[in-house]
């Protein structure tokens, strides 16, 4: 349901934006495996608030206090529990929104869903609430690394300015080292641009993130309703501003012949494989044991550091002065969140494969 | 799990395309609802094959036996077992096929997945599962109506022609007018000549497919993990073929600023709109009482009317000859798969939606 | 939900008592599993009625037709979807009750749920909906057989005639030796004369069903709400009639002292076990190695065949006269669904457990 | 799965006995609902340790701290995170059990299971676990009681001594005078006794809870694999020690004849009801408006206060020496457990329900 995910590796998470804590229960984690805690910790720092000027200036430090499941740094088998304390919650920032609807926000809906919402930082709605993914994708993570698996995503579009360069030519173990986490120097650097120019005017920009797993080998996911890039768009469209999802060729598959983008079988020292990889690692809904790659695109965060229009419960026209916090572009801070929700589906698949047979 | 969809109104389904019947059951039907049989068998029959020269010749009635749950043309509240027969089946057709595998198929992964398949056909990959789909669908359809919600689908591309028309312009009582399902004539026909100058050339052709549903209320979708555009994304991308989904202004928001694609509120006749509706109906996962539409991408099928080099079990080089019935462009007959997978998850959200409250 | 059972190996059930047919879909079956389709057929010959004078007259061969999911004998790891159909209905025997509830019956609750049924026989609400279950159990039950498992039901009450001895000391081969299913000739001939003496009177009895399964090796089980004792108390409380539910000491544990009824660790064969077994097998919702047993109650049948006071929907005083076909006592008939419930109980737990370990 | 409760009104636990902390997360609660924060405090404080001589001494404030889904007083909508400290671990007492078996606990089915185990306090198979329950019970009884549902437990039964009156007889406000929380407070000191001469013999006692649910109406409850007294069963069964359910009449069901435990229906005051009630509420799996009353019994704690025997890890002899602290009758301490178990399964019926219909 809403606040559970996966099927055997399961987050349940809860936690609004400034209540008390955020925090979340890992459940079916395999038993007896080590866990590099600190490195877990480093993980969940990438996507914390507060890194460099193109993001919010909230400043939370995010230590995460594991409370079960985890002995002597090696898993039980039993759940993890896990809590974020809020810190630098500024709830009066909030105050006047409470009774408006910011534009392109999810005020006005939770309002219809539910009658009533926490108008304290977007509530439940908040970005926040992410946190709680990259501390169980950490975790997959590290199961996944044992298992000859690695999953790395980056920025590959912020508003007008694109990666052309597929992942294959990239170096991917650089994207960190700016603060757009695109592993073209070059681009990033026109990237920062393009976020800067955006925040001088008061405005934001959208993006796209691109993602990769290698070492996945065929035979994971399942074949009919939950086909392995179903359940990668679900967990990824399900991130905060995701609007689109492509697989492989994805979108420009529109516009092909069947004799241009069929992936041809060939033997790979011994192994069966495919000369092309259109179809992004996953065929009938099952991994080929081909790299697995998708886009992610993000929307422009509707928090405009300009004097905005919208109206309030009662319909009436309301100006709200600009304010909060909030970065001009979300796409580098959603990186880790998207590498966050494909280890958790390929940790989750990994697990439900091992059913399929005696 | 992998044959199950939903969480309250559920499909299971079963079935390979060359055994004795498809079928499944559909749980979570709410009781008391007078359900039209013949327009639901209608509906049924837009999906089947051999409808028009762009389809597959293959000839298959698809007269759905319903088994329970429907006493005198209302729901009993109990499951409604489904079975259509498969009549047509030609397993000969494939028996060579048996030990190769199909480029940009999934006869190699069901081998990696389960140790061996049905060859016949696809096997349960085959996009004849997507019947029990339309039969669930259907029905779903049918107790939206009385919600006052309506859904429908259209082809919006084909291979290079696109309807660059939205579909608040269209009119869409005109979709099945063609063969195509384009709701534009003169498009229509274009798309048409393309798929007819694929087939001469034995290739195939890639689309898309838009949907718009009408008539949702503003708090439907869960918005979290179960974000409303997140289930239609895994609804949609499970289909066969589908490889891209976007909700709204999509894949064009990564290169939007957030004050031009801001969906400012109004108030519409004493009721809280939006001006525009980039957001595509749904923010922050609910749905907010505003138009809900996007597109899924269809790649092209890889089965082609051409010799096709390609790989058998043992890895040895093998040319498959021109065989097999397929429509050069699955996207006409994907219309009504797309409406099906849209209804059930509305249908099921509103369901959901009314736990919300005590 | 309410028709599909199991989490991994999991049966979705359709089907009224009087419709077309009942059947139902089996997921999650591990693929590559050969299996004997005859012995499956005859397992559940053993639910069918009219098998013998002490049950009902009602006549069905119960032939399952099998739809999908099996290849050449041999499971595909595709949902089995199969159909009973029903072929002796003689509805016109209900149409009275149609408007009227029988008492201890679900006429009454049916209607309150979902403002209406099918009267037919008990619709969905009758036993004949156990057949779907023992096709799905006979299936487990061949799978845990090449895991070493196997599993065996009994008659060991049927009114106040009760089997004393223990399941250890009894010839559990012997069961199907005698219509009450009591593996104790003499015990059994009791039962029956008892059965016979009731239904001279047109009174009906209840009873018990013992089970025990052998070869479950120490793991299965969920340790906290999913207890497997607790499954099992579920799985088996779902059947028809059944009341009570107890494991190993069960009951007696309330009178007991911890100090009698500890079972004490030893090493056997250099395996860890334990010297007596009052745990019933599971300690902590775990399996422990020993044989897992447990009894469950079920009630008489509430169809007399005397005249029975009731109201009908307007409430007013009625008498229905003595009718329909029914066992005077269903225990001996329930003895296959007991063992097919705990099969498939046993079945998705070896399942689920494989995902405890990386 | 495992660490999950429920299915619409979700109840996730994670926590150790002796880790930092245990909690959950439940999900799936109305929204605008207020909640009495300082009764669902009390509440939770019935089930904690250290209450009395007949208690064991551990000494925890079981002091709830919400972290999520409550703004002011009212429930939002989200998911409701909570964690409960836990103060007095005492590791040092367990030490020495780490290596060893207790008999008739889960320390080997753990080590079978998980390869490993937290040894400290019986780890996640404390019982200290079943305070997220009751957490989770507390709110679901204050939703139910605006919906006109109380429930009640009460110990009916300590080794020996029996409580014989009917709930219908007794003042079931009163039970709460006694420290073994029984409502006939001759009976009451009986059993006080009773549990003293255990506790002096270093033995320990079992019993019996009986509860019971006023004010359901006739509907809730799923009818075929999810019987309300299917779903009660597993619930109930799942608390620690628990080892035996029975609804209504329950296990002299299986001694009587139909003719004597047929529930009449009767009209009173216009309303449909039975004239006995047998059936303890629920037909067909569903409720019919009568009470729903069911007894549970737990088998003696296994931890006596005497040397016991049995083996260690590699299967050697050992004697433990007596220690831990435990309740010798941990019966009483079970009653607000009980009703928490069956609040939960209510409520969860109570909001599935709503879905029946459009």
């Amino acid at each position: 349901m809403s606040n559970t995910f996966g099927t055997i590796f399961r987050l349940t998470s809860f936690g609004e934006s400034h209540g008390p804590a955020i925090g979340g229960v890992i459940d079916g984690v395999p038993a007896g495996v080590s866990i590099d805690m600190a490195r877990l910790q480093r993980f969940v720092a990438r996507r914390r608030p507060g890194q460099s000027s193109i993001a919010t200036s909230r400043n939370e430090c995010d230590e995460v206090e594991f409370l079960s499941g985890i002995y002597n740094g090696v898993t039980l088998g039993t759940p993890i529990g896990f809590v974020i304390r809020n810190n630098d919650q500024r709830s009066a920032d909030y105050d006047l929104l409470a009774r408006c609807y910011r534009p392109s926000h999810a005020d006005y809906t939770y309002d219809a869903k539910y009658g009533l919402r926490d108008p304290r930082g977007g509530g439940r709605a908040s970005a926040r609430e992410t946190a709680a993914r990259v501390v169980a994708g950490a975790l997959a993570m590290q199961l996944l690394e044992k298992l000859g698996v690695s999953v790395t995503a980056y920025t590959s579009q912020v508003g007008n300015v694109k990666l052309e360069t597929g992942y294959s030519r990239l170096d991917l173990s650089s994207i960190d080292n700016n603060a757009v986490r695109c592993p073209d120097a070059e681009v990033a650097s026109r990237m920062q641009a393009e976020i800067e120019a955006a925040r001088l005017e008061g405005d934001t920009l959208g993006g796209m993130v691109s993602c990769v797993a290698t070492g996945v080998p065929a035979g994971w996911g399942e074949p009919v309703f939950g086909k392995l890039h179903a359940q990668l768009g679900a967990a990824l469209l399900s991130i905060n501003a995701a609007k689109a999802f492509e697989l492989g060729t994805g979108m420009r598959f529109a516009s092909a012949r069947g004799s241009e983008v069929m992936d041809t079988f060939v033997c790979k020292n011994g192994v069966i494989g495919t000369q092309t990889n259109h179809s992004g690692g996953v065929q009938g809904g099952i991994s080929n044991g081909e790299d697995i790659y998708f886009n992610v695109v993000f929307k422009p965060v509707a928090t405009l550091m300009r004097p905005v229009e919208t109206i309030d419960r009662e319909g009436r026209q309301v100006t709200l002065p600009p304010r909060g916090r909030h970065d001009p572009c979300v796409v580098p801070r959603a990186v880790p969140i998207v590498e966050a929700m494909m280890a958790m589906v390929l940790l989750d698949n990994y697990l439900l494969h091992k059913t399929n047979h005696l």
